[in-house]
């Protein structure tokens, strides 16, 4: 329950009679979830979404060994959702949904999480977007280099879904794991895995 | 405010007339959180702490923009509280203080957290322990696999310092950065390190 019901949600981009409120990017990030549990099972990737970051103001303590925090507020994240190892190399990702169709809004990315991107390719890391076009039922895998590349070269607000179309790869629906982005790493990266 | 005071005390250990109880704890991990920044701000390595995991129960909205929760307990960490990556490399750890001085109590690794620097280890990570004893006056990097082998060998609940001594490196206290463990990294796993 870290994102818990309504947190996040754009009321009003959302059609309420075709998509449940609950649901609502929470999609995407189960999938992945569960992916990466199925990854970290056989010995694959141990990729982790990272906790949520909250800020706690107050707390109060029942007993010597319970505490219970009374009041607190969610954070904007600094970095991305996902890190984690696959292969001795350092992998990080973030992963968003969009309801848009045509693209991509850069207001899904903060400005820090751009910083952060970029300073995981410059220490030669594994980064990239996992981007879901909800509505155009894809998702797929964007390099950090081909998104920072974007950022640096454009004005534009939002990333067009032809920029994807060219650059990205997609992540097809599989049944175990669901969505393998591994497979898609080995295909792109490969040369820059260690064998194990 | 992550940890509010008072959280994680093992109050039967201190003694109360010499040290504050709101520091209890924090020292070792204020300081590597300014060694890490100083990573960052120059380019080193990028390693972050984890957010502490919070488990979210009841979520206010005293408006469309505004969550506040009201209630919400810590959880224990499954993984280690530090990653990152240093020269493309993945780098994962954990840092704990002891007021014992003459061993470092397994207390103070959950089973999962073991288990977690077991899987890192045998992903070809970089994966070690930070541990302080603060009457000592002196903080070790313990490599992964040497804990992983006092662990798997010994009954013992807890780790003698003599085995630091023989098989840990000393982190001695500097300017900038204060905790330099980067620089053991440098001395220790050299070789397995990407140039850049």
């Amino acid at each position: 329950m870290k994102y818990p019901k309504g947190v996040n949600l754009n009321i009003s981009n959302i059609k309420t009679d075709k998509i449940s409120y609950s649901n609502r990017g929470m999609e995407l990030e189960k999938e992945i979830n569960i992916s990466n549990e199925y990854y970290r099972n056989n010995n694959i990737a141990f990729i982790y979404k990272k906790p949520t970051p909250i800020k706690v103001v107050d707390v109060d303590y029942p007993s010597r060994k319970e505490a219970i925090i009374k009041k607190a507020y969610f954070e904007k994240p600094s970095t991305t959702d996902y890190n984690g190892i696959y292969k001795g190399k350092y992998i990080d990702f973030e992963a968003k949904e969009t309801l848009n169709t045509t693209s991509f809004p850069l207001a899904n990315i903060h400005k820090h999480q751009i910083e952060h991107i970029r300073n995981i390719i410059n220490q030669a890391g594994i980064c990239f977007l996992i981007v879901r076009f909800v509505r155009c039922n894809i998702t797929y895998l964007l390099k950090g280099e081909d998104f920072i590349d974007f950022v640096d070269h454009n004005k534009r607000k939002s990333i067009p879904i032809n920029f994807f179309k060219e650059k990205a790869y997609v992540i097809k629906d599989e049944y175990l794991p669901r969505i393998n982005y591994i497979k898609i790493i080995d295909e792109v990266y490969g040369g820059a895995l260690n064998a194990k």
